[in-house]
């Protein structure tokens, strides 16, 4: 199969790890007979350093013409302080998902049973932990009207959706229920905001055509306090922008693999594939980020884009053995054992 | 002293632990020579069946007139699957809360040694943890336009946010840091939201007339995260509404203690102090319910609304004492050791 890549590798430790699952793809193309191209473009700080705009038309051209996108990380702790700056990163990553189409971001949480201990959940509460978020990522209060009145005095953010939007997500949510436990939990906060009683009576309303799938209904502040009671009661979760920002970096945490999580953002023509993890600024160029999120995001990348369901198994396979033997970098190593960066990316591909 | 307190006792567990918290609080004023005068009034599902309004007038009427509002809880599973609903117990409770002005939740997490264990976290983690919230209760998306367009299609919420609101809230956080180990975090989505920007502009502005507050700036989404790794690192931390509606909630599990939680929601006029936990309706007469949490709610408000402090503190050394001595109800208790609602009061009352 020819496979046509776009590479955004960002900011910060972004270009490192995604060196490495570069390296991963192509040895699984070798061995699996397929054929990558990669296109590398802009994104971030490094785009508004280099063109003045964190997510320029070149990259959108060749992110559209691309099979799927693979993303490293951006932001720089130069945009931090001045939230207020003009041009910023993240406004980068906002247009990339609106323009993309990306309005569904699949953020997975398991945990693997070598690295439960480094959760901070107690072992009994974290364990069998394995449930999905679906957040929806192009609507809601990041994208409505928003601005000052009263001469600064007074600012808004406007949350809209509709029907079609949630119908959308909730789709996704259901699909991916019936390839689980068909258990799908809607969070919301319909006792007070009147776009989550849209979300609720949308999704009720959907019910009839997944008759198999058991749907629950919670409210997000109750969901914010069972993630690190009974995280493995859930299994796939559904939600709006903002209330999905918050939870499913809540669930990163919880598992101690945050550094293993990756994620997707699926449309209904695009997708991207990215760790969840940040730009982590302070280990930039130090050959000590952990490349297994980037890794495993290939893996699902091959999955979901490419339906080869086999290449990302090896992938994950090979994973799996590397944390098995230790071959990790330090943030999961024992003192004085931790591989670089780029000695894990290469010990994957010997083992492949 | 003569001292005028509103009994809102609500719905569920609402009455049997407002009952205790009397009992003990009739113990302190006879202990230390003060007059109370109890006024009881309506609220929540009970005050829907009996004059068909969640926070009728006579209530309001009756809170305004007193030095200090103790709340049980409000909630009832009959209106839990019908969000739509025209008349709900949760509007009651933001009715109350506008109409008493009553803009910042008062809701700390702390730890107490005994029950450590109770916690979701390991030790390490959890040890050692005291931080306090300010959550901002009048304003933001709960309160700003919602509805629909579209012939119901698109449904929208308004979040609002003006400078004044932001600063009374943020006077607050600053005071209460400059009484603790002086750290403020301010909580917001300053790199999303336009309120966001406000509120993190006016708190820079006003940190000159607090120049010994070490004051940070977090993600609501970090915070999500470094609430679940180390909460031990925070000390006071002040947020919007929606935002705190989320945060304290997973706050409060990861002590291990949320039965014990207690909470103030303070205004420039009224104080209302209440439970952090909800109407347990599946336990309502059982005579089960942690009454704890209501207890220590009313030694914050002996302190905080009337400057009682040896009130305060000597209700605090008996909840101490019974805990010390597992005189407690069965969410705390060792198996067949669990003591009744009731009997936890009666013990605290005689042991002052
Ligand atoms: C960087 C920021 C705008 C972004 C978001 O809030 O969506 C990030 O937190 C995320 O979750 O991808
Ligand atoms: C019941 C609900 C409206 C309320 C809120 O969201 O404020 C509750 O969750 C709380 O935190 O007191």
């Amino acid at each position: 199969m020819k496979l046509n890549i776009a590479l955004l590798a960002g900011d910060g430790i972004g270009p490192e790890v995604i060196d490495q699952a570069v390296k991963v793809c192509d040895a699984v193309a070798t061995k699996f007979n397929h054929e990558i191209t990669w296109k590398t473009a802009l994104t971030g700080a490094a785009a508004i350093d280099a063109v003045g705009e964190p997510y320029p038309d070149e990259t959108h051209e060749i992110c559209l013409n691309a099979d799927a996108v693979l993303f490293g990380a951006i932001g720089h702790p130069k945009y931090d302080n001045d939230p207020s700056a003009k041009v910023r990163p993240e406004q980068g990553l906002l247009k990339m998902r609106k323009k993309l189409g990306l309005f569904a971001n699949v953020r997975p949480t398991f945990t693997f049973p070598s690295l439960i201990d480094n959760s901070p959940l107690k072992r009994e509460r974290i364990e069998g932990t394995d449930l999905v978020f679906l957040r929806e990522l192009t609507g809601g209060i990041y994208f409505g009207e928003k601005g000052r009145r009263d001469g600064g005095e007074t600012a808004f953010d406007n949350c809209v959706y509709t029907r079609a939007e949630v119908q959308r997500l909730a789709k996704k949510g259901f699909e991916l229920a019936m390839t689980r436990t068909k258990k799908l939990c809607c969070v919301d906060k319909a006792n007070v905001l009147e776009t989550s009683r849209l979300w609720r009576e949308t999704v009720q309303a959907m019910e009839k055509e997944y008759p198999e799938v058991e749907v629950s209904y919670e409210f997000v502040d109750a969901v914010a306090m069972r993630l690190v009671q009974w995280p493995n009661s859930y299994d796939v979760l559904i939600t709006e922008n903002l209330f999905g920002d918050i939870l499913t970096d809540e669930a990163s945490v919880i598992s101690g693999s945050m550094g293993l999580m990756p994620s997707a953002s699926v449309g209904s023509e695009n997708q991207l594939f990215e760790p969840i993890h940040g730009s982590y600024p302070q280990a930039t160029g130090l050959d000590i980020a952990n490349p297994l999120a980037t890794i495993l995001s290939a893996a699902m990348m091959f999955d979901m884009a490419f339906g080869l369901k086999e290449e990302a198994e090896a992938i994950k396979n090979v994973v799996n053995k590397s944390l098995a033997e230790g071959v990790v970098t330090e943030d999961l190593a024992e003192k004085n054992k931790a591989y670089k960066t780029s000695e894990v990316g290469n010990w994957l591909v010997e083992n492949l």
